[in-house]
């Protein structure tokens, strides 16, 4: 029996001897090396906290205490140490556990997590709950570098300061965001602060120099400084909160003596734990990037299984179309938000570093930095995940859209995206992008097309968005010709008599094989290439209209205010029966592609009955 | 002919004598007084910054030079010196100058601004646009220690501080967010800084250091305490930036000797200047709070022109019925982001302070928060304007919507706000809020509805979006019982044979005023009160459109996806001829309610024209 094996639930770890603990980690790298190189998932940063997932889970009692996990892709080892060991092979598959923290699926999950930076938010929130309810639990957001750089960590830090209150936030620091040494120094000074000794001491240093006015104001000041001085987390003070580290993140045992040294302090805390990306397993050690997020894998020689040769993603079409452009045209630049690899910007960055600027992970800073570039004469290329650029909303409405300013916005990852699941399916960009003034929207049929309406999108005087799928293209050969696509008119594909499918991006394509079946079935189907969300040619689709009695709009975007809605709106009016296709008003699992399409009704077949059915409905009503 | 009347353009700055300035900047603040005195407007932050901006547009080539202004209500003075003198009497005023910055009324004005925190992220993209296209200008953002707290802020100066651009942020401090006392010494430390003399000193001390490897680095990191330890500016200097200061902000010919020094640097640099709310304008100064936003008042004595008394606004029946509640339910808590008066929290403070949270200019941050105070088991009230929730999309979405939470989040604000115009307009909410899943969006007709709607919030198991309007309510009497609403139904309010109005929130009112006037057409229309944005009950609105054969829908919010979306949504597959009466797919410009509600056709009259219309063209069709 494993070590592993012995654990049911955090308590456990209390039923087996200490020494056991890092044969516990052992095996817990081990569980996750083996199920991530089946399932894929976010291997590097879950090696990298597995000791600080057991300490934290022997110094606090989960679920009374509340431990949040920002970006929770690195919580594999507290699922693995919540009672989930048993399901664990089903990671990110359909009906299997989820890739991040959910309260749905388990009680030591306090918080959702898919998007960065919230922990210390939601932390806060319990903890000021606790405060009001006269509860008594403690509330441990583990946070880690890169959430640092979203700007909600410093208003939820500026908030925690000032309301004093306790809270305990690990900084998991797995990169050299904030450079300091690991080493005994720190961990000193950690263990040193936590005895009380010193902390009593500044009490009482304090108390006697604000008797003595003027000078002791002074003095105090200078007393601060002089912490300043000793203690590198400046940052942190500033902010209201206690700076205790650097300390090493993987000496389980020295974790859980300043753990448990910390649970008796007061107000809120910053513990800096430093880690390695990767640690225990070497490849990912070695080559951090690569194995940050991985598909499936050789856990022996760490070799990634190749894809079957495909077409290129878009991701790549896109990536390769703006160095193109950008060769031609000097004016054209990049942006984006920690996520150069994932959007195709690394070749833009290798191409033009001058030209090319990586925020971090700030998605409201990124498209008014952009906003700003377009008001000093620049072409400005904004490419974040669709579900990501929720975050610049209002960004997109008040500093973009309201000033006119000709930023080009491109949507990654926009629809279903599969095993991640809810909080990173883009499957509302559709409604929420339209609905602000002065947008031109667009979504490709196919990785071709994505590239005319990249040139045209950098050829329009205002706002654009463009939204494109996660994964492969459909394999169509790429023009070495880019055009510039009439604004608002759609692409008929195919001529029908009895009805007509207007198919927005990714759908398109299902729409076409529909209309096969529904030829088969004696129904004879147009097709229609939307090309565009907004703005809408009201003769273009008049004409459309006017062709058939029944036209069915068909997009990858929730059902509320989309595609459809904007259909509708054009057509406002005239006497067109007009049906829907889209996904649901609701957040859509996690899983493969496949089953996830069968799962909302999308695939060719589902979508030919529903065609079907609003053919009948019409035909009986008429 | 006064001072100001000399200046034409900033240049003309140059052209009068120096120890003329001091009467310049009492010649506009006397402008700014009488001409808010009638107007209304920003007095306090106005007032305080006279002499920044005189000394600003002194030093720097404005429009060559970009300056840009954070929430930029505070750029009155600046308006005055580009050229807008003798349009200043028409301030806020339909067709005239607006409160704000915005790039089409001025070239001096280089970004519009009427949300915070935006300034330093495009400041950041002119100076970087210069860079690129290799020329030669000055960019200057003057922000405030309240736009600090916003993420943005802290995004944007991590990123200005890793590319190192030149950029000069000047942080107009009114307040005493950062608390430092203003002085000689502070003056002393910035202009011998900025003489150079420091810089090239550390420049060399950090060269000699870096040679002599450990203890060179050892000595640099001591170097660098030491420099905290004299310079109070740490927060910004961890980020990259260069500060200085602090300087007073009123002493015009000091600032124009600090930025003339300080044009020669390099660098991110932050200038800390130190300025008083209401600055030379008694009654502003002696209660900052009550003057930041004035109505009209007699500006030989202060007195604010009291209203004629009329019926209370909603933000005051929204804070009473918050404290009445409260008091009955000790989990009810309430958060607002910087603007307790503005959203009638200050009665809940004032009744509840250990129950009432303000969070800073953070919206994002207030709505996760919430959601966790939700998690640990409170019932949060979110109170912030539609326009500045817009920041709040991604976490109304990730952390509310997808776990579910009973996060109630009230829209003060919502539709038209008038005189502040299109960067304030709460016109896009009923849209945005109603795409994501899992929330109720209800608005009601009246204060008094809105009563019974805040109770019912609080009764739902999952989160809630209320919005209502700004200013006052109807005057209709208030229920003292509260009650539970029907969920997803509306409320009949005038029985129609014709057609069917569906109105929602405010132009309820306005829907029966046309409803009277089509009677005398000779059209019998119903009204119906929607209350209800989301959901729709399926069986309410398929009875209410079987009684007539035109539904028209009508909303304070954008035609794109709003509440006359929903109800095609909820009728999809039935016969019904709907029409829909909402505001344009555009921003719409500022000024009174009254001028602005005929400028997008809502007054009763223009309602009852278009419904005439839509049942001409409806028959027409039949």
């Amino acid at each position: 029996m494993s070590v592993l094996e012995m654990i049911d639930k955090p308590s456990d770890l209390h039923n087996i001897k200490p020494e056991l603990l890092n044969e516990l980690a052992k095996d817990i790298r081990q569980k996750i090396v083996d199920v991530t190189s089946q399932t894929g998932g976010h291997l590097g940063a879950s090696l990298g906290c597995v000791d600080l997932a057991i300490a934290i889970h022997y110094c606090f009692e989960s679920p009374k205490d509340k431990i949040i996990w920002d970006t929770s892709h690195q919580a594999y080892a507290h699922k693995l140490l919540t009672g989930r060991r048993d399901r664990f092979h089903t990671l990110r598959q359909f009906g299997g556990l989820s890739g991040f923290t959910h309260r749905s699926e388990s009680e030591h999950d306090a918080f959702v997590a898919g998007h960065a930076s919230t922990s210390i938010s939601s932390a806060l929130g319990y903890a000021v709950a606790r405060d009001v309810l006269q509860q008594d639990y403690k509330v441990v957001s583990v946070t880690n570098d890169g959430s640092l750089t979203g700007g909600m960590t410093f208003e939820a830090m500026q908030n925690a300061g000032t309301l004093g209150t306790d809270l305990l936030v690990i900084l998991n620091d797995n990169q050299m965001f904030i450079s300091h040494r690991v080493g005994a120094f720190g961990a000193f000074l950690a263990k040193l602060l936590t005895l009380g000794s010193v902390k009593r001491f500044e009490k009482k240093v304090e108390k006697f120099l604000t008797r003595i006015h003027f000078w002791g104001a002074y003095l105090l000041r200078l007393g601060k400084r002089i912490k300043v001085f000793l203690f590198p987390g400046v940052l942190f003070e500033e902010m209201g909160f206690s700076y205790l580290g650097p300390v090493d993140g993987h000496n389980i045992h020295q974790l859980i003596e300043v753990l448990s040294a910390i649970k008796k302090l007061k107000g809120p805390i910053v513990l800096h734990v430093i880690t390695k990306k990767g640690r225990g397993y070497e490849p990912a050690e070695h080559d951090p990037v690569k194995y940050h997020g991985v598909t499936r894998f050789n856990p022996e020689t760490g070799e990634m299984v190749k894809p079957v040769s495909g077409p290129p993603s878009y991701t790549k079409v896109f990536g390769e179309t703006l160095v193109q452009l950008a060769k031609q045209d000097p004016k054209i630049v990049a942006i984006t938000a920690a996520m150069p690899e994932g959007t195709g910007l690394d070749l833009f960055h290798k191409e033009f570093p001058a030209r090319f600027f990586d925020v971090g992970l700030g998605e409201p800073h990124a498209v008014t930095f952009a906003a700003g570039l377009a008001c000093g004469g620049l072409k400005p290329v904004v490419a974040i995940y669709s579900t990501f650029i929720q975050r610049s909303f209002d960004q997109m409405m008040h500093d973009v859209a309201l000033q006119k300013l000709p930023v080009v916005i491109c949507l990654d990852r926009g629809g279903l995206v599969g095993e991640d699941g809810p909080t990173h399916h883009g499957t509302f960009d559709l409604s929420f992008t339209r609905l602000i003034p002065n947008f031109t929207v667009m979504s490709p049929k196919d990785e071709n097309e994505l590239q005319h309406m990249l040139k045209t999108a950098l050829n329009q005087p205002g706002p654009v968005v463009i939204r494109y799928p996660r994964g492969s293209g459909t394999g169509t050969p790429l023009d070495t010709e880019l055009r510039l696509l009439p604004i608002a008119k759609g692409e008929i594909l195919r001529e029908g008599k009895d009805l007509t499918i207007v198919a927005i991006g990714t759908l398109v394509q299902n729409a076409l094989e529909a209309a096969d079946i529904l030829e088969k079935e004696g129904l004879s189907a147009g097709v229609v290439n939307a090309r565009f969300v907004k703005p809408l040619d009201k003769e273009f689709y008049k004409s459309i209209a006017a062709k058939t009695p029944l036209l069915v709009t068909l997009e990858e975007n929730s059902i509320v205010g989309g595609f459809g809605g904007a259909v509708r709106e054009i057509l406002d009016g005239t006497n067109t029966v007009i049906r829907s296709i889209a996904l649901p008003d609701s957040f859509v699992e996690h899983g493969a592609m496949r089953k996830l399409y069968e799962k909302v009704g999308l695939t060719p077949a589902q979508i030919a009955s529903k065609v079907q059915e609003f053919h009948k409905q019409r035909v009986a009503t008429a």
